[in-house]
């Protein structure tokens, strides 16, 4: 099935920083990102409630935001994009 | 039925900053904002693509990236959320 994840991290401090850089990463074990903080992914149901489970040991519920948008199986008539498609990963040093 | 609605729009210029506000202007006459730039809009099909139609002509897709969710009818399963609710709106100034 397809699961979108989106969050909002609050990065005023470092440990929120820390906290941003940890979600995107977990989310990128189980999809790709189609904008800076939402994430297509594709998963079964073993790997939803694992990935759920990393991902709400890491927020703090506090402070952040955290969403998952189930598409289920047939989801490809249900996501339509427009715009700049590649997303530059801000966390990631850009080596030239 | 339920669209999410979902942008980055680069606002590197004043430009930029402009297409955020219409574009968040645009999405609140449709929906609520869960997120800084994710939106729950319950929409009919003729409501969905007017509001695609003013977003489109609003965002430059050269620079900035829209998406939608289309979660249907049956939408209440589909939709988990976790940590804060309540959005501060950005554009908004803060009266006190």
């Amino acid at each position: 099935m397809m699961v979108v994840v989106s969050y909002d991290i609050n990065t005023e401090s470092k440990s929120g920083q820390r906290r941003l850089r940890h979600v995107a990463k977990i989310c990128l074990d189980y999809g790709q990102r189609v904008q800076n903080s939402v994430f297509e992914c594709k998963v079964n149901s073993m790997q939803l409630e694992l990935m759920k489970e990393r991902l709400l040991d890491e927020i703090d519920d506090s402070q952040d935001s955290l969403y998952f948008f189930n598409l289920g199986k047939n989801y490809k008539n249900r996501i339509k994009s427009y715009g700049i498609k590649e997303v530059i990963n801000l966390e990631s040093p850009v080596i030239f």
